[in-house]
């Protein structure tokens, strides 16, 4: 996503760190202390403007939840979301999904959500997408047992590519959904693309899958 | 599918032995026998009226392939099909897909077709479904190590089910296509239901996968 150049987004993520954890790696192991509670870790990888993060953390107020954006100017926007949410069960971290190994610990995290992430359609760029076997290792390794991956998009191509990727690597789907909406599920929170995408009458694709223990 | 009562086509399967092979349970881990050579051995489950068999078989004269078909007044379109075709890398079965295991040894097949299978849409059906597990186990005897199950439908939900069902029983995806005839594969061979969904716009899903050795 390409968004304007907005020099104060430092500041203002800066001055939010009631929100936004500023040293994740400092919380690494610790993240229920983070939010004062037992209540699972629910990670979203690539949260955006902050609106499926924030429609999730008030569907489910006994879950917490970790939004990952690594654009400054677009994580901006979801502390604001956040802010005005009131919820308390939301954190954001602006950094990018190379380092879950050390924000988080072994079994810390429950969830993670992959929504419309970057599909890298070029076949040299492969391992940038998220759901490249070197980030699904990642992802074994901060899940509990048998904690679920679930991933919406609107592309083709990735979605193809993640469901491929995740049976190849030791992973079992629990679910495949080629048109998630015409299905209907009363629990879906829509993403911000997922509303413009689906409105313009394009599929979306989710699928649900956990590492076998 | 719905075909107009042939009183006749029983008479014309027996008079098609040199096609129709009458008692294969007789011929079980014999097919190489049966074929008068060497060549792997491809099965399709519901051959229709043959149209993919016969391409394929066209397409392909180093492989040797068996189509399946319950209904004896398609079959016999089908072997009017091979006939005309004049390949002589094709047999048929008056069979359904229970006695696979009876039918054939272990490790005896190269490769099994499903396409544009019943997909029994109501859950009570579940286990007609050729790819519910039961099915599976059978496919999974049958097959060489490393030997695909190729399946093509138009139908969403047998599609969907399917692809969790391959993944739940030891099974590796190999591809996911969502839109087969968008992305182009110059060696598709079409079926009749796919020709006619195609042309009407329909996308073609189709999943190729092995069983993990």
């Amino acid at each position: 996503m390409r968004a304007r150049h907005k020099p104060w987004a430092d500041e203002y993520i800066q001055n939010h760190e009631n929100i936004v954890v500023l040293n994740p790696v400092e919380q690494k192991g610790k993240w229920q202390q983070v939010f004062g509670n037992n209540n699972p870790i629910h990670l979203e990888i690539g949260t955006g403007k902050g609106q499926f993060v924030t429609g999730m953390a008030t569907q489910f107020p006994k879950s917490n939840f970790v939004g990952m954006e690594v654009v400054k100017s677009i994580i901006v926007s979801a502390i604001e979301k956040v802010e005005q949410s009131g919820n308390s069960n939301i954190r954001l971290l602006n950094e990018n999904a190379n380092d879950l190994t050390e924000i988080f610990s072994e079994n810390e995290v429950d969830t993670i959500y992959l929504n419309f992430s970057d599909p890298w359609p070029k076949n040299k760029h492969e391992k940038r997408r998220l759901t490249y076997a070197s980030f699904l290792n990642q992802y074994r390794y901060i899940l509990k047992d048998g904690g679920k991956v679930i991933l919406k998009s609107d592309n083709k191509g990735l979605f193809e590519y993640s469901v491929v990727s995740f049976s190849k690597n030791d992973m079992v789907l629990d679910e495949v959904l080629l048109d998630l909406h015409a299905e209907g599920d009363p629990t879906n929170v829509l993403t911000e693309y997922e509303e413009k995408f689906s409105s313009q009458g394009q599929p979306i694709y989710r699928c649900k899958s956990h590492f076998k223990s």
